[in-house]
């Protein structure tokens, strides 16, 4: 089984990336060339997921080298590192919650200054290289994610996830909708609940195509309505992504994650969110040290051209909340599953990545 | 205070209803002058909010015995009477969960009964009498809850609500909003957060709409922001109303109600329903005997002319939940504060009604 559509394509110096903004109603694509083309991809949410951002934020500094090359001097570097440097923080400062985007920046820039001394051909080859390493990565490491996380998938479960964490929210494949994608493949008869996840919908948009596209039996609800459903034992385990994991297990995650980790606690259901390790910020002690995106109230008084609030009404938007590491029952990466205490767990992983 | 806007008006056997589903673009008012009409407005939610429904239904009532008064006859009760009861139970199953429906179209019925060897003439005017009382009955109710519930809002509280409780869910001023907008009216500085309320809106279609028009300091949020505002003691109190209120103080109400409840009894927030002595349905011992409306698909995968979910996606679409009594902090009626144990305190209300 692989997806028939692809998030993120780069050839001929071209960034192709599938324009999230349309779906489900059309499929189309927006190319960059440039930078700035990138990080308005990413502000604009015409890609978005926390390991997609990365990957295409890594094209996004082998472009900035590109267009700078000019600048590039073997012996005096000043210039062309200015540039390199300044056009990275413009491209991080695109979202500000997700890790992943300064992380996969940060080893692109790591790559060229290793490579500082080098012609610019070979910096250039150097970096377009590792932006595709990333990209392939993230598919291998969410298959694996999916081989691990789907062992905790029983037969016949029904499954609720939140936001979109499919292929379109990463390289290919997927983190949580990834597992589930996987029990679905094994040939595991499950059921999948959908919140629509407001604001942005990126639940109806877009997980449930991936659904349908797959072929999963499903079902879309309004946010609100995955209580009763948690409560009257409809939902046999949560899956969900994450956006940050502190390195004390809290989830910074699509906001609405908090309210069903609570439900999950109350009444005992399983609570997972499945990250690659790229998304665990081992330099964050605590969800507290996570910044939170608010963005424009028109995400939530506007839908399409529809106008569903009056003018003038203040509106409060933040995109993510931080669900404690208590409501947590397990973390699937695709170093395996982690479980509380997570300073524990999550200080055994950070170990292996030195 | 007093509105600028009139939900439900009656002059010159015409039901003058204004328009919701316009809101908050379009101020537009629909005209009923027959039962059925009548009936679709109710169904398409032109007018919604259980006490609006009652007071609407009731002129239902009066219409169909103005359409059927040819088959009066004051010796032979037997056509009339057949085509009266056919026409309230039409208007009954317009919409399930609500019982301030049934209760008024029970009420409508009664009076005809009692009056059924009188003179058409004599029935219609005590009809319309009737109808006219169950309105402005409400507004005064909800004018009696307002000041009976005020108190329990602070100086300087901040209040969530959900789904729309003002004047436009009734005859005139509000239940739960009606008791925010008494609590302004006396001068208390308060700010008001209110849910959108997928999958209808009426939160940022409605209640954002009339916040606005009161002056009333306060912001939109989507559903699911509200677990962090409570969980962060940004929130002093939730009020909310009720479409169905058993004998056991179990609380059936829009979807998303459960939700709140549950984060608010972990939190320690605490959590009112506002509901004239109507709504409470002593014939039903808990909220599981409560019909659960589903509506339409189409409710969720779109908005307006937009489509924010992918053709042949399955919806789950519950427009209601039960929040059991333990959640509830305590039920504001028109006769007093309702506190727990409610089988006792509904109990002490059911005897002074009779």
């Amino acid at each position: 089984m692989e997806e028939n559509f692809k998030t993120i394509d780069f050839f001929e110096d071209t960034l192709v990336l599938l324009d999230q903004r349309a779906l489900p109603k059309r499929v189309t694509y927006v190319h960059c060339t440039t930078y700035k083309e990138v990080e308005f991809a990413i502000r604009d949410m015409i890609v978005r997921g926390a390991p997609a951002i990365g990957a295409t934020a890594a094209y996004g500094v082998y472009l900035a080298a590109r267009e700078f090359s000019s600048l590039h001097n073997q012996t005096d570097d000043e210039a062309f590192s200015a540039a390199m440097e300044d056009a990275a923080s413009y491209l991080i400062k695109s979202r500000p919650t997700a890790v992943n985007l300064a992380w996969a920046v940060d080893l692109m820039l790591k790559e060229y200054k290793r490579l500082k001394e080098e012609s610019i051909d070979t910096i250039l080859s150097s970096l377009l290289n590792l932006a595709d390493t990333i990209k392939r990565e993230d598919i291998q490491t969410n298959r694996m994610m999916g081989k691990i996380g789907s062992a905790l998938i029983p037969e016949k479960a029904t499954i609720l996830t939140h936001c979109n964490t499919g292929a379109l929210a990463t390289a290919g494949w997927g983190t949580a909708l990834g597992v589930i994608k996987t029990a679905f493949e094994e040939g595991k008869d499950i059921f999948v609940y959908a919140d629509e996840t407001r604001p942005r919908l990126q639940g109806a948009r877009l997980t449930a195509w991936e659904l349908t596209q797959a072929g999963i039996p499903s079902a879309l609800i309004s946010d609100s309505v995955a209580a009763t459903l948690i409560r009257d034992g409809k939902i046999d385990l949560v899956i969900l992504g994450g956006d940050r994991v502190a390195a004390n297990g809290d989830v910074c995650n699509k906001i609405g994650t908090f309210m069903l980790s609570v439900l999950c606690k109350v009444y005992g259901v399983p609570f997972y969110s499945a990250v690659p390790v790229s998304t665990i910020d081992f330099s964050i002690a605590s969800g507290k040290d996570i910044p939170i995106e608010l963005r424009a109230s028109e995400e939530v008084t506007r839908i399409g051209s529809e106008q569903i609030a009056p003018d003038g009404m203040q509106v409060y938007n933040p995109a993510f909340d931080v669900t404690p590491n208590e409501n947590v029952t397990g973390i699937i990466t695709e170093k395996g599953i982690l479980y509380p205490p997570y300073t524990s767990s999550i200080e055994e992983i950070r170990k292996t990545l030195q």
